[in-house]
Parts: C-alpha cells; sequence; structure tokens
C-alpha cells in the first residue's frame, strides 16, 4: 500500500471518449489530495475536445499542463477514443508515453489507449487488453504484447490496461485497492453507487460483438 | 420516438460531480449530431471546475454558453456534486432552472442536482429521488415534491431525476429508450461496454447507506 503522496497524470487528446478518462477520475478523485494530487496533461496546455460519436468536437477539458512542463507522474491515466487513431502517427504523444512510462509506477489505459501504449512500445512483454470492437487496432500495433481477449482489465503490475470505456473505472477501482487497500476501493465505489465488477476476467462484452465480427480472424 | 432533432443543455456549474455528468454525456454522445446536438451551460461562458472529492478543483470542463446567450434547450441535463449547497443560494442559477425547465421536454437530474431543481420548483407535483448519502438535502427543499427513496431513478415524465453518480448513466440511457428506442439504448450501452441497470426501482444502495445514517429520520 502506499504511504508517500502520489501524483496521477490524466492525459488528454482531441477525440478522447468521456468516460474512459472521467469513470476512472470520478474514483481516483475521492482519494484524499494528501495522498493523490491530479494532473490533467496534453501535448499543449488549454482546452482539449472530447469525442462526439465518431468524431472529435465534444465537451473541451482543460489541461493544466502540457507534454514539455508536465511535473513528475507516478501514474499515467491514458483514455481511448476516436481520436487515438490521429495520435497513433503523433510522435510526441508516443515519445511522451513512452518516457514517462519509465519513471512511472503505474501506466494505465481504457478502451483504445492500449493500442497507443503498444505502438510506443510500453506494453513490449507485457500481457494487455483493449476494447472489444476494435481490438484489432490495438493487436496490430505490437506483436511483443501477449493481448489477452477476454479480460475486463488486465493487471500486469506496471502496466495495466482495460477493456472498453465501462471498464475503465472497474480498473480504477482495482488499481486504488492495490494502492489504498480494499476498504477505500469499497467505499469508494459505494459513494458513486457504483456496482464494481470485481473480477478482472469476467468479461461480459467479449463474445457476442468479437466473436460475429470476427476481427480478430 | 423523436424524429425533430433536439438539443440538450449541460449544466455546469463549479463542484459538480465529474461521473454525474461525463456518464449521462457519453451515452448522448452516441446519438447521431443531426437527431441532437449537445450544448455546454454554465452561468457564464469559460472553464468549470469540477468536484475533488469534497472540495471544488477537479478537472476543469468548458461551457460554451452563459446562461444569457444559451440556445434553446429541449432536454436539460443537471449533474450534482458537493458544489451543490452553494448553488442552493444562486438566484441566476434557479432563476435558470426555472424559466428554462417550462420550455424543456425532459429536464432530468443526477444525484444532488435534484435538490437543486427542487429548490428551484422544477419538481413541484412531480415524483424525485436524490442521492442516498445526502438524501435529506434533497427532500428538505420542497415538500411539493413526491420524494421516492427507493428508486436507481425516476421518470415521471417531464422531470427524470437520477439517483448517486453511476445512477445518471443508466437513466441516461431509459431517456434514449424513451427518445429513440430501445434498439439505440442497447446498441449504445454496448458500445460503451456498460451493464444498464434497466430496472428503474432497483436500488442496491438505499438500504445500508440510509438506514445506517438514519438520515430520513
Amino acid at each position: 500500500m502506499s504511504n508517500t503522496p502520489l501524483t496521477l497524470g490524466a492525459i488528454l487528446y482531441p477525440g478522447f471518449e468521456m468516460l474512459d478518462m472521467f469513470g476512472p477520475l470520478e474514483m481516483f478523485s475521492m482519494i484524499p489530495p494528501e495522498q493523490l494530487t491530479i494532473h490533467m496533461v496534453a501535448e499543449q496546455a488549454g482546452p482539449v475536445p472530447a469525442a462526439m460519436g465518431m468524431a472529435i468536437g465534444g465537451p473541451k477539458t482543460v489541461a493544466d499542463y502540457g507534454f514539455d512542463d508536465a511535473p513528475e507522474l507516478d501514474i499515467l491515466l491514458l483514455p481511448g477514443g476516436f481520436g487515438t487513431l490521429p495520435e497513433l502517427e503523433n510522435p510526441r504523444m508516443l515519445g511522451f508515453l513512452s518516457q514517462r512510462s519509465k519513471a512511472a509506477q503505474i501506466t494505465c489505459s481504457v478502451c483504445s489507449g492500449s493500442a497507443l501504449l503498444a505502438k510506443a512500445g510500453v506494453l513490449d512483454g507485457y500481457r494487455a487488453t483493449s476494447n472489444k470492437q476494435l481490438f484489432v487496432l490495438a493487436t496490430s500495433q505490437s506483436d511483443k504484447v501477449t493481448w489477452v481477449e477476454e479480460a475486463r482489465w488486465v493487471d500486469d503490475g506496471p502496466v495495466v490496461t482495460a477493456s472498453g470505456v465501462s471498464a475503465g473505472t472497474d480498473m480504477a477501482l482495482a488499481i486504488i485497492q492495490r494502492l489504498w487497500g480494499e476498504e477505500v476501493a469499497r467505499q469508494t465505489a459505494e459513494f458513486a453507487e457504483y456496482t464494481w465488477h470485481e473480477d478482472a476476467d469476467s468479461d461480459p462484452f467479449v463474445s457476442e460483438l468479437n466473436k460475429a465480427a470476427g476481427m480478430l480472424g
């Protein structure tokens, strides 16, 4: 369990999926500020639009730091979303993820965020998952990752990756459990009147979507 | 079902609860823009900080419109959060809610947002609920409301109120179901890999919290 104060960097980019970011942040925001400080970070400080369906142009969240002046970050939280696609070609994003994950205690992602982590090499040698509707987007970024199709989230120590959107909230509670204990995680879920899916391996969304789509080929 | 394009006004104020806002917005953002336009509205346009636990100072979301220049709004979405308390004394907020709810097709709230609606008189004559940890905050605002303690959300036609935080996401799916049909609601939940709590009356969080706290007195 963590006795020293930690910092969490929530990484924004245009077209991030709202709930990928704010589901986990809702849970992390319940940790007292003397134990966890949350920083909003993007390539450049300023407003960053979320995804709006399959477009970029949703509500804007303000990044307080750019990649150049972000403070030390013990936890990196990377959402997925439609905006993942252009970011896969953004060397500044990939460089930031590669560099900062080395110094972080935990790097975690939600949904297609793991495609970015994979492309940045952060997941090499680790087990990881991604969202179910675009699983191949993640798996095609790296063959050095052991991809796990059926998982709500995969905790492999320094890297923790969640399946689609809502799974990020369950993952965040698991990280809270690891860092601050089970009772804190339970109280956090209860405060948010959230029914925590506690079993990382139980994935109600794997079968129909992927098997129907045949996306795993 | 709705065949005409609708507008949704997501109402921000300092100290709004993140997931109250972005859980529902994640779901509404899946409705194609030709059917639903989402506007971010606050007392004044500009960045509005979310709650961070029991304080104001979380991530900032940008309001594109102030109360004075907000466009016509068919759906009002009002989150709860720690910032509810000062807003109960804000005549501009209460006036905006009172005035705009008369023109709206649906006014909906999450968590302690229903305390604001009650104080503004929007819930008079209707059935409504609120979050379970501060139920009395809502009920003490108006005795002209039929308060329902055990409910995930309460749909009473033009006003729909949800219980705490996560319940807002279930309520949003119910509103989507009413306006655009059950299949759209199901696809939306599935896209977000979200296990929809479909039964408005089933409330897993009512008993322990309230009965233990004795808050309903």
